[in-house]
């Protein structure tokens, strides 16, 4: 057997509490998995006092994550903490500088600093790992990375943050409104303490950020990401949606076209039959599209001690195991700045207006759609008691630069009851 | 950048093409992946003068394939010949002796001699890697092996034969017969050259051998898997289940319970929400579940010449990165026998019978499964024309024991009109 691998853990929420127990409880099968003993030199998190369950005598206590990831008795710093910057950063920047392997969770600071991050390890030769970064307990970095590495990546998608996904289908399984779910989903914990990271669609596209760059061979470029949360979708949507086979996704898509690299995150319609939209609930759910493999599904839980603490386990196991590598798939040096897609790839759109209830209303509607090229593949118009008529409308693909111009044009006819809502229908 | 690291590929079907294609047309970004040179020294085939689509100018012809295996200009064997024996176990063998790394996706050779060649391979210090062996493009290999390293795993199922799965749901699409979707497959070219590899289970099950060795560190036990095809599925049963709210798959299932390694490859009834219900056609779908993580699923193409083609450049890849250990995850030497487990789980049952037309021949059913302890979930008597009439009944959990003592027992009643059927329900 080789020598033990010993681990510095900074952080000690729940990810880091369910780390430390898998290491304790499961000592045996992963010294018979890796060939090597797995040893905890020392721990670090804010508050020394409190009681987390899991027993943590036999380790050092260091206030400092900065002064525990530059230990002698530490050969791997795993970093549990998250925060894009601060002491998170400065203790990964330690770590590898001080010649130590790097676990971490923070998709946040890989999001925003991975590049920096990733050729500093590089330049040390130590491992910088983050299965945990990415959908929880789904090995989706080490699929992509490495299960598919013969494949010119054409696509990933993916529903990649459990509270956003639990509240649209509250939403529709309840009949209540966002506002409601989301008072429900804080409630009971389900939300980051700024729910804006959940809702507005950023945690997510921080994972859609480092998938990209592994995927494409492309510097991370979380700011050349079309970002667009949840909180302007409406129950009316998510029923209208259904009624028309479909249901609202958050989904990030990250693709390479003719005219660079489209990255978006946004509230999507998906066919109600798909793997995607048959995800319920804080599941998480990442399609990787290659050229020779076509589409592979990866589902499973994107959150919570154990789902987490297994993609970290993974990563410790790696390195135990020797493997090292580069940090996003290829040399941080070979990877290219992405030229950012200026418009989005053309799609289908879904279309919900409210039309004043005048004779030939709808025929505008139709007429400016069509002066704007835009076609319709299929349109409901609802009885309805109100004033104004509810009307649904699946548009052939068609670009948004067609579509903001019908949408302009629409406002100057007269007969909208309201602003209408244009969600795009990604094909998947 | 590191030597070039040098191929030698036996076998040119489609997989062997198709691993060609990609070494040809991607060697930029394989080699900006792996830091290495990927070329091919030499190839091995039946006939020599075929045109395969793709050239294989440039690289040298061997007739014998373990005169290929040992060349001096080869570091990696790739063999994708299949068959158990003969030339591919041959060749394998010759390769892991000279000092060679092995790559193949021969399920029915590790299948059948995996402990033997991991023994030869960790005591010669060559990596053997078989992702393309499982489940096709799918990286379940990886994922079970690497991805989820820190879970004690509970149990793996999985829906692992194309053929079979589209030979099942083309059944209740069509409505047609079970000889008559065979008929259809095998024109189609859907069916190995020996279908009873497909439709008995055998292949499948050559599959769920392996997964059960890395999931649990055991030797691989193919003999000891409890194995039905789905020869005997009617388009009766596919219609009764859809009725009660359930898919037929042939499903693969292994897990260890506290009487051993219990490894099952038979026709079950999925509840048709769930992710193996709705999957239609050939796809393949891999369930993992672990302690920590919970449930995995993984999904996509189980065969074909891209799919598996990834899944081979996969482990080349992994082996120009320097990537080596255990052969099933841990020293093979390691590998414990598993105690076959006598008798399987207990679990929900779904039967089919049909009855006489008597007064009391339905109470006669029910007292006799009431008096073996098997006590009824749902049941539906249907109206009919015919003389007996067709009844479906949903178990409670029992176990097998019981459910065949009652099967027997309603063989005296002398109200059965014909053999009743019984499947089991997963619990998935």
């Amino acid at each position: 057997m080789s020598q033990p691998l010993r681990l510095g853990i900074a952080g000690l929420g729940t990810v880091g509490v369910g780390v430390v127990r898998i290491l304790r409880q499961q000592a045996a099968l992963l010294t018979a998995r890796t060939g090597a003993k797995l040893t905890i030199s020392a721990v670090s998190a804010r508050s020394k006092g409190r009681d987390r369950g899991v027993s943590l005598s036999g380790y050092a206590w260091e206030d400092d994550p900065v002064v525990l990831a530059k230990r002698d008795d530490v050969d791997v710093y795993v970093e549990l903490m998250g925060g894009e910057d601060g002491p998170a950063k400065a203790s990964v920047e330690a770590a590898i500088a001080a010649g130590k392997h790097v676990v971490t969770a923070n998709k946040a600071m890989l999001a925003l600093h991975g590049q920096a991050l990733a050729e500093a390890a590089e330049a040390t030769g130590v491992a910088l790992r983050y299965e945990a970064a990415v959908a929880g307990g789904i090995p989706v970095i080490k699929s992509l990375m490495e299960g598919l590495a013969g494949n010119e990546i054409t696509r990933v998608m993916g529903v990649m943050n459990g509270s956003c996904n639990y509240i649209l289908t509250r939403m529709e399984s309840s009949g209540k409104t966002y506002q409601d779910i989301f008072a429900e989903a804080d409630g009971l914990g389900y939300l980051e303490a700024d729910p804006q990271l959940d809702v507005g669609g950023i945690d997510a596209a921080h994972k859609l950020a480092i998938l990209s760059s592994i995927a494409f061979g492309t510097r991370v470029d979380f700011d050349g990401i079309q970002l667009e949360g949840i909180e302007r979708v409406s129950i009316d949507d998510i029923r209208a949606a259904a009624d028309m086979g479909y249901k609202i996704k958050l989904l990030g898509v990250t693709e390479k076209t003719g005219r660079g690299l489209e990255q978006r995150m946004q509230p999507c319609l998906v066919p109600d039959t798909s793997p995607l939209g048959q995800l319920e609930g804080g599941t998480n759910m990442v399609v990787i599209e290659g050229d020779a493999v076509g589409q592979i599904v990866l589902r499973g839980a994107g959150a919570g001690e154990g789902p987490t603490a297994s993609a970290v386990l993974a990563d410790i196991c790696d390195i135990a195991r020797g493997v090292r590598g580069p940090v996003f798939g290829q040399p941080a040096s070979t990877l290219e700045t992405s030229t950012r897609a200026s418009s989005q790839r053309p799609a289908a759109y879904y279309l919900r207006m409210a039309l004043v209830d005048k004779p030939g209303a709808l025929a505008k509607i139709a007429t400016v759609l069509g002066e704007a090229g835009v076609s319709i593949y299929r349109m409901r118009q609802y009885e309805h008691d109100e004033p104004s008529a509810p009307v649904l409308i699946v548009t052939h693909k068609t670009t948004r630069a067609a579509l903001d111009a019908a949408l302009d044009a629409m406002d100057g006819t007269g007969v909208l009851a309201g602003a209408p809502v244009a969600l795009r229908i990604e094909e998947v």
